[in-house]
C-alpha cells in the first residue's frame, strides 16, 4: 500500500485518525482545536452542503446570515440555556493590534479594550431571536423559516478532526411559528430531512429518536435526533432538531398578534447538522484499504488507470479512455482518469483505494485489443473484464448497486449490533461487545445518571418507533413501559 | 409608494442605506459594525457565490477550509504585512465564561486567559501559507489552486451596510506557483474572471488595472484591481487580485525543490471578492424607485400579480397563471405568483419595484378574455400588453434585453462621467462633477498622497488599457508617459 494505515483491529481510533489524515480529508491546523478541511474532504462536504441545501429549499426554507459575534449579555437571557450550555466560549475582548516597538512584532493594544464582550457564537439562537423580534409583528409575518450555514466555536478541551473540533462548519435552522402544533411538526419534518439524508446520500442507517431530558439542548422543550452506528459499536449522534417552545420568544420577547387579534409569543424550533456528518461518514462505511464513499457523495466517482509500458500505448490507451469518459459524463457520472507519469499502477490502485472512489477502471493494451476494461468496485473490493460497449450503463447501474450495497451492509451491521437486554448484568456484558442496546428504563434522570457514571453509557434516546412493552428498568428494577436506545457514544 | 426612499438627488448616501434596509437585503445588527443578510440580500449572494464558484472550477480551483483564528505571532512574520496591513483586529483572549453568582448572568473567567491571543482573520495569507508549508516539497506538488469561501473580521469604525462592515463574507484564493511568470498569469487570470463575472453577471462594466505603491495590499510585489463607477460619481474597488512574489513563501518558509533538483521558494498570488459587490450592485443600477436587478442575479426574475375583483376570477386567473408559469420554468425562468389577497395590486407593483424584480406581469379578467398578459420591465419601467401565446420565447428574449441594457446603461454612464484633464484646476473642477477622471501623475507616492490629501482623490488604477501619450503630471508638472484613473472612491 501507497500509505500504511492502521487497521481497525488494531486501534480503531488510530484507524479513523490515520485515514481522515491520510486520505487528505482534513488535518491539525496550528491553532489548537481547529482543523484544515483539505481540497478533497471539502469536496466531499460540498456535496453534503448542496444537497441538505436543496432539501430544505424542498421544503420551504430560505438562507439568511448572521453576525459571528454575540454580546456576552444575550447569553444570561434565556435561563435554561446560561445554566445548561456549555461554557467553553471563544471570547474576544479587544480590537486593535499595535506594532511592539521592542521587538518588531505586534501586540494587543490594551486601550482598544470592548466595553462589552463579544462571544464568538457557539450557536445562534441568542442573536437570532433578537433580531426575529424586530423581524416579527402579526401572524401574517409567519412562519418565518430560516437557515444558515455558518462556522462556530466551542472550546472543547480533547479534539478529534470532524468529531469534535474548536471550530466546525455547520447549518443551523432557525424557524417561529404561530402555534406549538406548527412548531412540533417543523421539527419533526427537518428530522425526516436529516433521516432521509443520511439513509439515501450517505448510505447510514440511523435511529429517530426523541433525547432524554439529560441529552437535551439547554433551552429545548424537545430535543430530536438521528443517532448512527459506527463500525467500532459506538454511537454518534448525527444530527438534532428541537422544539424550543417558547422560550427564546419569552427571553427576548418576541410576540405577534394572532388571527384573533392576541398577543401571543412565538413558538420556536432550531436544527443543525456539522461537519461531523465527515466523521460519521469515514467510520460508517471505511476499511482498513481506506476510504468507502457512497457514490452520491464521492468527490468523483470514477477514476480511470492506464497501464502501459510504451508512449505509444498511452496515447492509444488515452484515446480509448477519453471516449469512455464521454460516455460516462453524458449519463452524470463524474470521472477522472490519473495519467501521471511518475507513479505506478499499483501505487495508484492503493491511493484510490485509501481515497474511496467507488469504482476503478484499469485499461491496458490487451483490453484495447479486446475491447474491454478492468473494472474494481470500492466497496467489496471485486473486479471483472467487462465490455466498453455499453460501459456507461453498466457503471451506472454499478454506482446504484454500491450505493445500495453500503447502506445494506450498515443496516446489517447494525441489526446484528442491537440486542435487548433485561437485567444490569447483561447490559454491562452487552456493553463489553458495543453497540445499540435497547433496555427498560425508569424515566429519570437520576438512573440515568448513575448508569453513566457506572458505565459510560448514555441514553441514545427514546425511538420514535417502538412497541410498547411492560417491563422492569434495568438498573433500578422500577416499571417501564417501553425500552429506549443506550450505547457508548462520540 | 409602498415604502417612501430618499432620492439619489436628494441624498445619495440616505438613498442607498434606505434601499438596502427597505428592500429587505440587510440591516445592522445588535452586533456594532456587523450586519444581518436577510434573506432576500442572501439569495442574490448566493447567485454571485454560485457563478464564481462555477468560474474557480472551470479555472482549476478547488475550495479548502482554514480556521478562523490565526495566533498573533503570525502576524509578525511577514515585514509589508504587519506594517501595512491594518491592525483593527478582533481579539481572542479567553476560552470560558462562567455563571456570576451575583447577578444570575455570565462574566470571562478570568482563569481561562490563552497563553498566545488569537486573531479573528482579517485575511487567511499567514495562517494558509504557514500551512502549505507542509503541502509543498516538490515542483509535483505545484502549482496549488485553493480558494476558500469564509468571513473575515476587520474592526472599521465608520460602517456602512454591504460596503464596509466589521464582519464579512467573501472568497479568498491563495495559490502557489514554481515560477513567478505563472503566478503573474494566474494573478490576470483571476482579475479576467472577475471582470468578467461583474460585467457578465452584474452587468456592471469595470477597468482592469494595477494599483499604485500606495494602495497596494500590505505583502504584495503588485495589486490589481476592477474599479466600477457608481451612480454618484465615485468609484467602488470590487475586487483584487495580488501578485505576492515569495514574500509569503520566505516569511513562512516554505520551499520546493525544482525540475532541476534546487530548492527554491514557491511564488505566490491572492484574491478576493466580498459581499461588498452586493453594495457595488445596488449602487450601480438602481433608481428611486427601488432596486434594478440584472436578471442573471435576481432571486425570481418574474412576478406574476392578478388583478380581480371576485373570488371566481381569481380562479380563473390562478389557472391560466400555472400554465404561464409551467412554460417559463420550463424555460429556465423563475417566477413566483404573489396572490396574497392582504395587498391590492398598487401595492405589489410598488414592493416589486423596490425589489427590483426585472419582468412582472400583470393579468385580469379582460387579460384572460383577450388571451393576453400586462409585460412591465423594472428597467425602463415600460409596460406592453403581450399574447399569452409564446409568453415563455417573449420573456426569455426580454430579460435578455434587459441584462444587456442595464449594462449599456451603465457603460454609457462611465463613459460620459470619464474625462481627461491636464491641469489642476481643470482635475479639481472635474473632481465636483465625479466620475473618472484620467491625469497624467509623475508616478511618484509622495505626488499621490498630496492630491489625496488636498482633494481626497486617489489614483484607482493604472489601467491594463492605455495609449502611452507623453504629458506631465497634473500636480508636480514633471514629465509623465501615460494617464493614470483619478477618483473619489467608497
Amino acid at each position: 500500500m501507497a500509505k500504511e494505515l492502521t487497521t481497525r483491529s488494531e486501534n480503531y481510533s488510530q484507524w479513523y485518525q490515520d485515514l481522515v489524515i491520510k486520505a487528505d480529508l482534513a488535518e491539525n491546523s496550528a491553532v489548537r482545536g481547529c482543523m484544515v478541511i483539505k481540497p478533497y474532504g471539502y469536496a466531499i462536504w460540498e456535496k453534503m452542503q448542496a444537497e441538505l441545501d436543496r432539501m430544505f429549499k424542498e421544503t420551504g426554507h430560505v438562507n439568511a446570515y448572521f453576525p459571528l459575534f454575540i454580546p456576552k449579555s444575550f447569553f444570561s437571557k434565556e435561563a435554561a440555556h446560561v445554566e445548561g450550555f456549555a461554557k467553553e466560549c471563544a471570547v474576544v475582548t479587544h480590537y486593535r493590534l499595535k506594532n511592539d516597538t521592542e521587538t518588531g512584532g505586534v501586540v494587543v493594544d490594551p486601550e482598544a479594550k470592548l466595553e462589552e464582550e463579544l462571544i464568538i457564537r457557539p450557536t445562534s439562537e441568542t442573536i437570532i431571536w433578537n433580531t426575529y423580534r424586530n423581524w416579527i409583528h402579526s401572524y401574517r409575518d409567519l412562519p418565518l423559516l430560516i437557515n444558515q450555514w455558518a462556522n462556530v466555536v466551542r472550546w472543547e478541551m480533547r479534539t478529534r478532526l470532524f468529531l469534535r473540533t474548536a471550530e466546525f462548519l455547520w447549518q443551523e435552522g432557525h424557524t417561529a411559528h404561530a402555534t406549538k402544533e406548527e412548531a412540533i411538526a417543523e421539527t419533526e419534518k427537518i428530522l425526516d430531512v436529516y433521516a432521509t439524508f443520511a439513509e439515501k446520500f450517505m448510505a447510514m442507517p440511523v435511529i429517530k429518536g426523541i433525547k432524554s431530558a439529560n441529552e437535551r439542548f439547554a433551552g429545548a422543550v424537545e430535543t430530536y435526533s438521528i443517532e448512527a452506528l459506527m463500525q467500532d459499536g459506538k454511537a454518534l449522534q448525527s444530527g438534532t432538531s428541537h422544539f424550543l417552545g417558547q422560550n427564546f420568544a419569552k427571553a427576548f420577547d418576541v410576540t405577534f398578534s394572532s388571527k384573533e387579534g392576541k398577543l401571543e409569543y412565538v413558538w420556536a424550533t432550531s436544527w443543525g447538522v456539522s461537519t461531523r456528518l465527515m466523521g460519521a461518514l469515514v467510520m460508517a462505511h471505511s476499511d482498513d484499504y481506506g476510504l468507502v464513499l457512497p457514490p452520491k457523495l464521492a468527490p468523483f466517482q470514477v477514476i480511470i488507470v492506464p497501464i502501459y509500458q510504451k508512449e505509444e500505448q498511452l496515447v492509444l490507451i488515452s484515446e480509448k479512455v477519453k471516449e469512455i469518459s464521454g460516455k460516462l459524463k453524458a449519463n452524470g457520472i463524474s470521472v477522472k482518469f490519473d495519467d501521471n507519469d511518475n507513479k505506478k499502477p499499483g501505487w495508484k490502485f492503493a491511493e484510490y483505494e485509501l481515497k474511496g472512489v467507488p469504482v476503478r477502471l484499469a485499461m491496458g493494451p490487451r483490453d484495447l485489443q479486446n475491447g474491454t476494461v478492468e473494472v474494481a468496485r470500492r466497496d467489496t473490493l471485486e473486479k471483472q473484464v467487462v465490455e466498453i460497449d455499453g460501459i456507461e450503463n453498466y457503471i451506472e447501474q454499478l454506482l446504484a448497486d454500491i450505493q445500495s450495497n453500503i447502506y445494506t451492509k450498515a443496516l446489517k451491521f447494525r441489526e446484528e449490533s442491537t440486542i435487548k437486554v433485561d437485567t444490569w448484568d447483561e447490559f454491562k456484558e452487552a456493553l463489553k461487545k458495543g453497540g445499540f442496546i435497547l433496555a427498560h428504563w425508569d424515566g429519570s434522570s437520576e438512573t440515568e445518571e448513575k448508569i453513566k457514571a457506572e458505565t459510560k453509557a448514555t441514553i441514545r434516546c427514546l425511538p420514535l418507533e417502538f412497541e410498547p412493552e411492560e417491563g422492569k428498568c434495568v438498573y433500578s428494577g422500577q416499571p417501564s413501559n417501553r425500552r429506549v436506545l443506550f450505547a457508548l457514544a462520540y
